[in-house]
């Protein structure tokens, strides 16, 4: 007689860090079936006000977040996902985590986070949220200074780092309050950190190292370049950063006694290293062959690709050996708000016989909107948006840019403003596309994961705006599934991602079609697109730039006065 | 013993007949002192969708209206006003009205409108509001010819016919639908139908003539000109439109019976020369001596304004001697859209908990988003709007041209757009001062008549935008009491429009002054307004032409596939 199945099951736990929300799922490692999730809301969300703990403004363009909204996800989502799943925990073999990125923050050298400290009411103590986009100044010297030296880097990153990531943000810290840098002794992504918190050990990946942290070749920028930015930066990243880099899906540590308190799971099961929402998102999708471009669609778009060769493109995230997968380079790229538009203007509200009309079929605002915006020829409502209410990420990696509609008329409906950001993040996305493309990276499927994929007028826009057909991966929680992959792997139930990937993703090829004649119809308003990102994209004085500096400077005025 | 007041007292009626009602006011000579007003909504208001005979869809930027309607302000708004007055019907001396233009139909040579005949299925039979919008194409091609020729009025016009304005509105009409246009035995701006409903027999006014029929020096374009634009139009200005002027404040006729029955008004009174909506408010606001700007400022705006001498503005709408008042050279300039914006931006609907704390404050939407904008300082939005989401009438005189808003983020909100939207507003009137300043036409006191004058906000806005007081019509009924004040003349009661000003209008001067330090920071924004005037407004191939073209082909070719 076999074994009985159920005696012989084994599991893994993934837990995903959202901007807003943690979730954690647990999946069966033989087929990656999704037994039971478990969500936990962040109690203080985006920090972008002013601090929890004092009445002080914080300045335009920050956003932070508390180390305390993570460790509860490991203590309430965790646990949820166990008892929905009715898993026993004692079959759970891993757990692995990712996280939304660059997000990083000040820690003492056991990992206290400063924001914990007596440092509590210095806002550069607390952590730097991914869409924190107060070091525009500092990417812009970084970028400067990389080009004037000729340094090798900058080309892995599309010739700009952003000011999302770890050196900008850090340096902005510096700048402005030395005496928390001073007391910062390490300088940590959140997808670290929370690994520190389940292990009781640092540790740190190859992806956020790379992508976020200009780890190339094995080391970072010289102390020679970052003396030249600030002399009391030249040992940054020596003294902050270094630290032995591990593979994604690679064993970093066992659970303590602790974190197996916090989460109900084993004691001293196997913890993956760290990981990004939107590069473990790629084997729940089988993304991982060369040309399989991923598009992780939420409150903004990561874009992830597998490439076999090693390609400056201009304009991307980055690049980075064993970034997604070991064995390919793995190239990023990325809208900085895509959902978040679509919100945005929900948030500007509604007509009232549009929330009359909601009342009687039961749609949300979305689907409202979506419905009405549906029925338009392509075209119809004269508008083009340019998609940056967040900056832009790629291929501009300027966020200092805004956002601008143009063609409205008194006839214009909110259905029509809704279909034009619609579209307007698929134009975002086909310049990525395209840049890639041109960049010597092809692109052989476009596949979609993330909360956006249920929309399928947007999945139709966007296969007739970039002429493609889209996939679709065929979970819901592309990432916490992603994560619970890298558990499989990290476990020992599978021997590489790959493998793994093949075993437990899932996803629908070819879900949507392009239809030529809306296609082509498109290229038109593509054009027109295109020409907006080239007049407020470029150019040496842009005049977004300078309505950000007038709207900062009044900002900046009247909280001084207040 | 002197005649008692009460029994020596005599009165007017001025009519304002606007783009979705008619307001009756009655008035008392001696004073101007309003004592009683009756208003009549159009039960058709503006026909933009399909005619009310059939259910043809009307192609993208047209606008209709109903005679019907018209004639009811005279049933129900005349004798509303004057039960309200309380005044003896037998003590009102004259009538006068003042109307919307170019606002202009196609009659018999009885004045019998075509739409009320046996063509009243065709939309070219209907009188066309002056934001019928679709005449464009013939406006190009007038001005194209105009220049090729060298012909001296066009300079009289800023250089462009508008495609609102009769001469574009009579070529659309032979071109697309010659049948009603040979059925046209007169083609009459509605501001002189009215009157001759009143008096039974037709009459023309300087103004209209002037302004919006391009009759310059006593003669309109030439036979050679006219046909040049085609064959068929040689004889239009002789048989259509050709017929004595009568001056502005003159008596044309005297009440009919039957128009007496409709209003309630004594039979033969004083019936004045038709005349516009925004001319006529001139002096009941004592705006009528050279270099006082009159803005009439409602769903749009129109500037009028005296100058001692003739001169070739580019971009205004016209100059024509004794246009406002005899003795002087009347301009006009235009924006096709004000209010009507700002009611587009709450067409798009309110956030919920703006809606709620509205009901708590017993506030209207515009009231609500008002107050929450009037804290923000100068450029705090960080957004700048083009106000052409109807076109732009001065200085570009292009219909064609839409609406922008540049400097979107995740963060605006409602009362940031609207604030900007108010903002665009007046930069588009300071656009239009400085034009008319450059172009030899001083500008030496701002007056405000029209709803928005009571917005105390906007008002602020423009005293600090354009860097001068702005003074305030006394009257709630600009264009209502301009016309009671030419009744007046008509009747005989003054000699001249100028005295009856002086004895019948009001002013506050200089109710809102500028703040110099605002008025510094408006400086920076409205030279970024500029930069966006010039780009998107001026050049050969404008994308907002492209924009127009691609969805008016959209829609024009959905129309047809359903």
């Amino acid at each position: 007689m076999p074994p009985t199945p159920e005696t012989s099951e084994r599991y893994v736990v993934g837990v995903d860090f959202g901007t807003l929300s943690g979730r954690a799922v647990v999946v069966r490692v033989s087929d990656g079936e999704e037994l039971g999730t478990g969500v936990h809301e962040y109690p203080h969300g985006v920090i972008e006000t002013q601090l929890p703990v004092t009445d002080e403004l914080l300045p335009p363009d920050w956003a932070l977040q508390h180390p305390e909204d993570w460790r509860e996800v490991l203590r309430t989502a965790v646990p949820a996902a166990l008892a929905a799943s009715g898993v026993d925990p004692a079959a759970v073999i891993g757990i692995a985590t990712d996280f939304t990125a660059c997000t990083v923050l000040p820690v003492r050298a056991d990992g206290t986070p400063l924001a914990e400290t007596e440092l509590a009411e210095r806002p550069h103590a607390w952590p730097k949220l991914w869409k924190h986009h107060a070091a525009q100044g500092q990417a812009d010297r970084i970028n400067e200074l990389a080009h004037q030296r000729g340094e090798k880097w900058i080309g892995r990153y599309g010739g700009k780092i952003s000011a999302e990531w770890q050196f900008a943000k850090a340096l902005q810290l510096l700048e402005e309050d030395p005496a928390v840098y001073a007391a910062t002794e390490r300088w940590i992504e959140a997808a670290d950190w929370i690994i520190w918190q389940l292990t009781g050990t640092e540790s740190r990946n190859t992806c956020t190292a790379g992508y976020k942290g200009i780890l190339q070749d094995g080391s970072y920028p010289s102390e020679e370049y970052l003396a030249a930015l600030h002399p009391d930066f030249a040992d940054f990243a020596r003294t902050r950063l270094e630290h032995p880099l591990a593979q994604l899906g690679s064993r970093v540590g066992s659970l303590t006694a602790e974190a197996a308190g916090w989460t109900g799971l084993p004691e001293g099961i196997a913890v993956a290293a760290g990981n990004v929402d939107a590069h473990v998102a790629a084997p729940a999708a089988q993304a991982v062959e060369n040309g399989q471009l991923l598009a992780i669609m939420g409150t903004s778009t990561c874009h992830v690709v597998n490439g076999a060769a090693l390609a400056d493109v201009p304009g991307i995230c980055g690049v980075v050996e064993g970034g997604i997968v070991e064995g390919a380079y793995g190239y990023e790229a990325g809208q900085s708000a895509v959902g978040d538009i679509f919100a945005w203007w929900l948030r500007q509200g509604l007509p009232a016989d549009y929330l009359a009309e909601a009342d009687v079929t039961g749609e949300d605002a979305h689907q409202l909107l979506t419905r009405k915006a549906a029925g338009q020829p392509v075209g119809g409502h004269g508008l083009v948006a340019l998609d940056w209410l967040n900056g832009n990420r790629s291929t501009l990696v300027d966020h200092h840019l805004s956002g601008v509609i143009v063609g409205l008329t008194l006839a214009t409906r909110p259905e029509d403003v809704y279909r034009a950001l619609l579209e307007s993040t698929a134009y975002g996305t086909r310049t990525i596309v395209e840049a890639l493309e041109q960049g010597g990276v092809p692109v052989t499927e476009f596949i979609v994961t993330g909360g956006l994929k249920k929309n399928a007028l947007l999945m139709q826009i966007y296969a007739d705006v970039l002429r493609r057909p889209v996939s679709l991966a065929a979970s819901a929680q592309g990432p916490a599934l992603g994560s619970a992959i890298h558990a499989a792997v990290a476990a020992g139930a599978y021997p590489d991602v790959r493998t793994a990937a093949a075993a437990m993703g899932r996803v629908e090829r070819g879900a949507y079609q392009p239809d030529p004649e809306r296609a082509d119809d498109y290229d038109a308003l593509y054009a027109e697109y295109a020409e907006l990102h080239r007049h407020f994209g470029t150019g040496a004085d842009k005049q977004l730039h300078r309505l950000r500096r007038i709207r900062n400077t009044a900002l900046t005025r009247k909280n001084e006065a207040s």
